[in-house]
């Protein structure tokens, strides 16, 4: 693995422009940045890099010209993007469950797909989801719970992503396959230390274990106080699905006996802390997002799956109260897509339009493009816990980042550089991506594995799983 | 330009699966098409086409193998899309109106732009447009309006394209740029007359001149009157945009003493016809929905635009209503994505969150994957009046089609093939696009022009253009 190369190695990538997300906001118009094994050492104008830093002649330094080689047009080059909330186990199971009401979805198609898959169905299904998030200028994710973990952690170190990975735990709940239900707290605690032990810091530092807890509906009190306790021995986070549904509230009200619903009852607990990362929070109310704010949770909106399963969560709200907001995509039976570029672009038309029911017209300024940025990037960094390493691009940070190509149909022209990349980027301009000071990406192909061989495998493995769970999706059309 | 060699030539393409949007919703699985000039002689099973057509040995013939030539994946051909409202003259203003308010929209930004336009920017503007209208399948498209039609028309006919044109009419408002509030009604008749004379039906028939309204703010009685009167006299559509905000429907309702709103007085001066393109629709009650209902008027629903500008159209009940509801992207400042691909995956999610407000909850099987697909195919070409050529694939109709390669991140596994091309699918799967028997994309490279020449083209006439419509954009970041 070249690793003594690996770490000494200098790169200086220069003649583009660069959007750090940094503190200042700045935007270098013709920037440079030097990067050294995993980390970046310097970043600066390009004249003054190049003066620094250029000279060198002990052949150990890439110097790389980052204006388009074959039209004069300077690349952007930006911090790799954080997806804080994505099932990678529901890769395979993309097409399952698509315009089905949510019952269909959770007890005719998730539940079989996700019980019966095996170790190495979430290896594969981590590669093919792992393949379109670098393709979509990921460079971090935060699980949001599978049942293989380990089989996840393969397909992580493997194509040199970062990621915070999740067991999707519960002990308890109505409906779930045989297998599930009859696993003890004291299981689901003991198998989650075992697997922070055994993946925790691995893969060069890449890879995390956190704590997952399902939903409120498939945990008893004992494993929300103990994975409480646990995440804080540790000290790491807990990933947890919250105020998903209308429902869900109904449930914790009349079950737990609080007056409104699940924030307000993991209030009561004290398991709103800093290392909790609630997804969706659609359905909570002001008090709510007042416990929210003040615990320091961090929230994942996911706006794909918002707008198709839950409903419209209060982004605004949340941001305007000081709640550290950043961005997911789900998983594929609830999205389709895998695809930050995309959700960027949803977060920013959900959140104007949701306006309509409060005003009666949309509001075009809501959620401006710099916002959802943030969102993406330095959002996403303090929602997995991470931001001293990554999430900006400054010096000492780790060297993640995405390379665009703005001369495309897809961005052009580009009179508004932020939101030309929030709204107008397609993948198609997204060239490279590095994680960790090496290239994942290269020319818009996968450094690590061959893209056709996973393809293949997850044709078949899928094909397989669904046969396997007895799940079958009726025909739309006329078939012959 | 090979006159006789094009009108001859026959092409069967093969071992593929067809999603026809026939009447009978056929999709064969393992299917041929025959093509001879511009339209489609035979459909059928691969096999049978293949005894029957396949055995020429005359050297007229090509025979295309559509299963993947790398991977054993079979790729799917279906109908040419159809955008069914776009402003391709505003392709150079993307970026310009991002994030602002509706009055910074239009007279800070959009009439400044559009009335500092000349003949060669909307020409360079449509190619821009047309080369990303191209690669997310679209084959045909209705123009909203823009101010130089020759522009547009030399673009469509240059790309391959087909295309209903309409020049934007204005003959009264408040604020609009001096050029354009001088214009007198009988200017606006006979210049679009003459526009007649000169494009219509020309290009090989691809492209048809319609009158265009641009809303009924800026049109006087005598306007609507004789447009509508024109369109009949010419047998030609009308497009317009209808009920966009809710601001129209009070200025109407004051100004032209109906108790509602723009469809409210259009149905009382019978402007609401079989012929008439109602771009948008979003504020219109039941009452009007019965009112386009039972005129047959068409409607275009724009989601992205929707949803940042406007607000949530009715489209489940005008589709309930009988309504023939197509899909547009509308023009590039209102959207930013001229992607016929990301607005079928808009529009539903759309219409599935929409029914929060509704029903206090999303419903995940509001506007199904077919229904989408309709919208953008078969729909699209009733609302363009040309369903008797265009619009799904069957024998005799024109030869508008799109080649999908299934086999990539994007799109697999594909588990529901229809969903799969509503939801998964991305511009990165279209291989290849033909309009008219002609192929206008192959390996996703336009085939009638040099894009990369488009590009620079189109940075600086941009650029220029901006300049001199005094237009600037505030920076988001700190630019250094």
């Amino acid at each position: 693995m070249e690793g003594s190369e690996r770490v000494r190695r200098r790169s200086i990538l220069h003649n583009c422009m660069i959007v750090t997300m940094d503190d200042q906001e700045r935007v270098f118009k013709d920037g440079a940045i030097v990067i050294e094994g995993d980390k970046i050492i310097a970043i600066n104008q390009s004249s003054l890099i190049l003066k620094e830093f250029g000279s060198s002649n002990t052949g150990d330094v890439d110097i790389i010209n980052l204006n388009g080689k074959i039209h004069d047009c300077k690349f952007i080059l930006y911090i790799g993007l954080i997806n804080t909330h994505v099932h990678t186990s529901q890769q395979l199971g993309r097409g399952i469950a698509d315009d089905v009401d949510l019952m269909t979805w959770l007890h005719k198609r998730i539940w079989p797909y996700e019980s019966n898959m095996t170790e190495e169905d979430s290896f594969i299904s981590t590669l093919l989801c792992g393949i379109e998030l670098i393709h979509s200028g990921v460079t971090c994710f935060a699980e949001a719970g599978g049942q293989h973990v380990s089989g996840m952690a393969r397909a992580v170190e493997l194509l040199g992503l970062r990621a915070c990975l999740a067991k999707s735990t519960m002990d308890c709940g109505e409906g779930l396959p045989e297998e599930w239900g009859v696993q003890s707290t004291d299981y689901c605690i003991q198998s989650q230390k075992e697997l922070y032990a055994k993946h925790h810091n691995t893969a060069d530092g890449r890879i995390r274990m956190w704590f997952g807890i399902r939903q409120i509906m498939n945990a008893t009190d004992k494993l929300l106080f103990e994975t409480r306790d646990a995440a804080k021995e540790l000290s790491t986070g807990i990933h947890m699905h919250v105020a998903e549904i209308a429902y869900e509230n109904e449930f914790v009200t009349e079950t737990r006996e609080v007056d409104h619903g699940t924030v307000t009852y993991l209030e009561k607990i004290e398991l709103l802390r800093p290392n909790l990362l609630a997804a969706h929070s659609v359905w909570v109310n002001d008090t709510e997002i007042g416990f929210l704010s003040k615990a320091g949770v961090k929230v994942s909106h996911c706006p794909a799956a918002a707008m198709r399963m839950l409903g419209f969560a209060p982004v605004k709200e949340m941001l305007d109260a000081g709640i550290c907001v950043s961005l997911g995509t789900d998983g594929a039976p609830s999205n389709n897509r895998m695809s930050m570029v995309d959700e960027m672009y949803l977060a920013s038309l959900i959140n104007k339009g949701r306006e309509t029911y409060l005003k009666g017209t949309t509001d075009p300024t809501a959620l401006p493009a710099e916002t959802v940025l943030k969102m993406a990037t330095i959002n996403g960094a303090k929602s997995v816990l991470w931001d001293n390493e990554i999430g900006s691009l400054e010096v000492c940070k780790k060297a993640d980042m995405v390379i665009v190509d703005p001369f495309s149909w897809s961005m052009l022209p580009v009179h508004d550089c932020i939101s030309s990349l929030v709204y107008s980027l397609r993948t198609e301009n997204i060239e490279a991506v590095m994680c960790n000071g090496q290239w994942i990406m290269k020319d818009r192909k996968i450094v690590n594995i061959d893209e056709g061989q996973v393809f293949s495998l997850a044709k078949e493995a899928s094909h397989e799983l669904l046969k396997r769970a007895g799940i079958t999706i009726p025909s739309r059309m006329n078939f012959i």
